[in-house]
């Protein structure tokens, strides 16, 4: 494993990368319309929703990602620009337009390609007028500086508590090279503001290529192996842009890029995970050696709401862990499974084990814990899904937006 | 449709059943040991878990459900007897074995097959002692009146808030026959009791081959569409008794009785789904003309924390609802499908309609909730899934059963 140097700063880390945020009053009265700006054309790629039902800024990129190219990303918070008829795709083209329009100026470039974002409530249509007069001062605003690139990772939030972003540095064909990002979600909340946004910026040169089906990759072990309440937005996105500022090429070391890359989505994706509607920890599902098709043992224990709810308890109460494994519809005999909670062996040999549950409920108190199952599968096959528990604050966050 | 006549009684309704219910102090201090017993040998039919963890009662049945016949039920309330190692399968052996003798003496006969149940805890052992010293008292008590019928429906509850059964009455072939039965669940509930179980009876004749297909059928329509918390148990099972008593035999009007079957398990499923645990309101998601796989998105609906916090809250939240319908895995096109919330149609031709938010949240304080859907799909294949809402109390339910 590369040890990477975790370094200051977010999405305007690596050279040539700027950002910005203004309040357009879309919904709220502070900063609420973001963009992040390469002052080079970049290659470009992107993991979008699977949702049958999705955003028009979804369609927007799934576009535009087909020639593998961009040079910024404008995400308004507060509206998802989803479900709202014609008029939504128009207000969509409306805002990549004006923000590709001012930067045509401001980089002095022929042609600029927008990607967009949209979080916010499903069906209302965005004040495109708002929008549209916040240009000016979005642009005028961009920076590149450890408070910009806060600021920028602020503004994209909806209902979540703490902003979430990262950057890191590291040695990459003979140049110091840096990934940097910032990612937005704490489960899909009321009222629909639950968007999972990830935006990654590097000044690594990399082929879209290259880059397309490694996001791919990285984005399945890290944002798709992340899971609150197992709704999936109508507006997710993670999209990468890499400018190449650097001078260094990711094909002088892929492998290493892409440990990077992985650990900044990663670092990103674990902070939505812990910032889930009324969240009071983290869960770790890890599963050792497990049979083909294990995430869905792991996606399901991880959604259950009664080993979630059991969690919050600090309940060491195996038996649910154990049963929402058996309904994942991955066959195993669970009398070769090894159930560990917060470290303590609670079941094995097709019983349990003779552990003291008021010692495994202590050691459950803590921020981030530990749900393991060893099978006796697959010894490559490891892996991890995080997710939050569920408390009273949960159903209060959701059932309270009432009209 | 036929009109069936209800009629007080449960499980002992029909000609020849007798039920009785003590208690043995497995983990109650109510009764909490039941038996169901034909006077002479039955058809059996059965469907069980499909979790691959399952309890021994659940081994039990399989291999006694194809011979097609038995005669009695047995089920403890307070101890799955699931996960517990090759203990538990001594157990479970040890219960039908009691209950087996002791009924071959009361009814003079050579051999008495039984079929077993089990709901509670999953991991601890039977106290089987004393199941065993409770058998003579429990056979003692076998009765056939309305009271009884009752008394045994409470006797296999766990933490359900009200018993459930129901009977009908209906000409058949010239005769008067009847279905009864006993239903118990409320959800995946603290700590592990939540088991779904139904048990019917009938004294209408019928092959096994035509019963076991038609049980199928009719538990995919009712008890299978029926979710709280999309949780599984290790030992959900529906089973049915059919011996024969009234001398109406079913081929005679085979449709006639598969709708009275349907008829009584409908009943008894969506009195599990009103029972869930916390729950305010029953829902009902209703699918009209869905494309294939319909069942997926209406699953996927009711089972969506956001929709059901939502609906306990009276908040009209139609995003949520297409949201969770676009993530079912299954294809539509939002443009063509019509959403209607409590009567109130709140969405048609991909975006919302104008309706008057205050006028459908109030409309949604019901006792039962309709959620539904219009495709331009398979105008044969409507169908409907019925759950309950998700309050404050199904986090309390779930977080306290603590150490």
């Amino acid at each position: 494993m590369t040890q990477f140097n975790w370094i200051a700063g977010a999405a305007c880390a690596p050279k040539g990368f700027f950002v910005s945020a203004v309040c357009a009053g879309i919904r709220y009265s502070r900063n609420d319309l973001t963009l992040i700006a390469s002052e080079t054309p970049a290659v470009a790629a992107g993991v979008l929703t699977t949702n049958h039902v999705h955003a028009w800024c979804v369609a927007h990129n799934r576009e535009r990602l087909v020639s593998g190219t961009a040079q910024a990303i404008v995400c308004n918070a507060g509206c998802a620009n989803a479900c709202n008829g014609a008029r939504g795709k128009e207000d969509d083209h409306t805002m990549s337009s004006a923000i590709s329009e001012a930067l045509k100026q401001r980089f002095k470039s022929d042609s600029i390609t927008v990607l967009t974002a949209s979080t916010g409530t499903i069906g209302p249509h965005l004040p495109i007028d708002k929008v549209k007069n916040a240009v000016p001062e979005l642009i005028k605003g961009m920076g590149n500086s450890t408070d910009d690139g806060t600021k920028a990772a602020q503004a994209i939030m909806t209902t979540d508590l703490v902003p979430k972003y990262c950057a890191i540095e590291f040695p990459l064909g003979g140049e110091k090279v840096r990934i940097g990002g910032m990612a937005k979600g704490s489960g899909m909340i009321a009222p629909n503001m639950a968007t999972m946004l990830g935006f990654i910026t590097t000044d690594v040169a990399i082929d879209h290529k290259a880059l397309q089906p490694m996001l791919r990759r990285v984005v399945d072990r890290t944002f798709n192996s992340i899971t609150v309440d197992g709704d999936t937005s109508t507006n997710d996105m993670v999209l990468v842009l890499a400018n190449g500022a650097s001078g260094a090429k990711a094909s002088e070391d892929l492998a290493t890029f892409e440990e990077a890359l992985h650990a900044v989505c990663l670092f990103l994706s674990k902070s939505i995970a812990r910032d889930g509607e009324g969240a009071t920890k983290l869960i770790a599902v890890h599963l050792k050696n497990p049979p083909p098709n294990g995430h869905k043992i792991a996606k399901t224990i991880a959604e259950s709401p009664l080993v979630k709810t059991a969690c919050f308890g600090n309940d060491p109460n195996w038996g649910r862990i154990l049963a929402a494994a058996g309904r994942a519809g991955v066959p195993f005999d669970p009398r070769g499974v090894v159930v560990r909670l917060a470290g303590f062996e609670v079941f094995r040999n097709g019983e349990p084990t003779t552990f003291d549950p008021k010692q495994v409920s202590a050691a459950m108190k803590v921020k981030e814990l530990e749900i393991e199952l060893e099978f006796s599968g697959n010894p490559k096959g490891d892996l991890t899904v995080w997710t939050c528990d569920f408390s009273y604050d949960y159903v209060k966050i959701n059932a309270d937006y009432t009209t």
